[in-house]
């Protein structure tokens, strides 16, 4: 049903120190760059193996990664996993009886296909799907 | 320097109820499971593409993760990046300022070698880099 780790994202303040430590000291590529204004984060995607590092400024306090670093300050915000088929994913994760954040899919970065577990029902872990674009799929 | 992530490392208070769903409602695949007493943990590996899910059950409240579930509760703990020379990687960190927690790699799960970076050098995540053992590499 998932066949890798999409991305771990991370709630930071500011995407420029962030990207000293990740793209400068872990010498990861910088794959993409894209303020998601739906989410209220400007975002950055690093390439690492089959994965991605998502680095996640927000807009503003009054977004949900504003109220995360208020709350506990930068750090593992989210995991993704990546699906072939989100419709068929959601519905088997329904099936299973899990609550989820987004009944449909939404649109999430790079133009990719979206939706979140309730971290109630995750054992604590915000947990997302992502259905990548044709062609972004790869990486 | 970091050619994959091995895995995300989630706090969980008992093995079974995450298990349930890790491998029950998100199909993964166990693939070790093992009580690693330094580390005051028992951990269940399961396979998603390239890396793994490690849930993470502490062995008592005076433990690192016992300490952590007091503090915050279950969720993600720990992001984990393989490399294949951890003494050179360790070098290379050192180099650039990072704080680290481990000076010299420590034994991990499956006889792999592992150290920790310090969360303040981070940006909030503790982060830890792992080469494993022989034999052990592709997954």
């Amino acid at each position: 049903m998932f066949s890798r780790i999409d991305h771990i994202g991370v709630a930071v303040e500011e995407i420029e120190p962030a990207l000293e430590l990740y793209r400068d000291s872990f010498q990861l590529t910088v794959a993409h760059r894209e303020v998601v204004r739906e989410q209220g984060v400007e975002a950055v995607l690093l390439d690492v193996g089959e994965s991605h590092v998502e680095l996640l400024a927000p807009l503003g306090p009054d977004t949900p990664v504003g109220r995360f670093l208020a709350k506990q300050g930068p750090g593992l915000h989210h995991v993704a996993y990546q699906v072939s088929d989100i419709e068929a994913t959601l519905q088997t994760l329904k099936d299973a009886g899990l609550a989820l954040i987004d009944q449909q899919p939404r649109t999430g970065i790079r133009g990719s296909r979206v939706a979140f577990m309730h971290p109630r029902a995750t054992v604590g872990v915000l947990t997302e799907i992502v259905e990548p674009a044709a062609g972004t799929g790869g990486h």
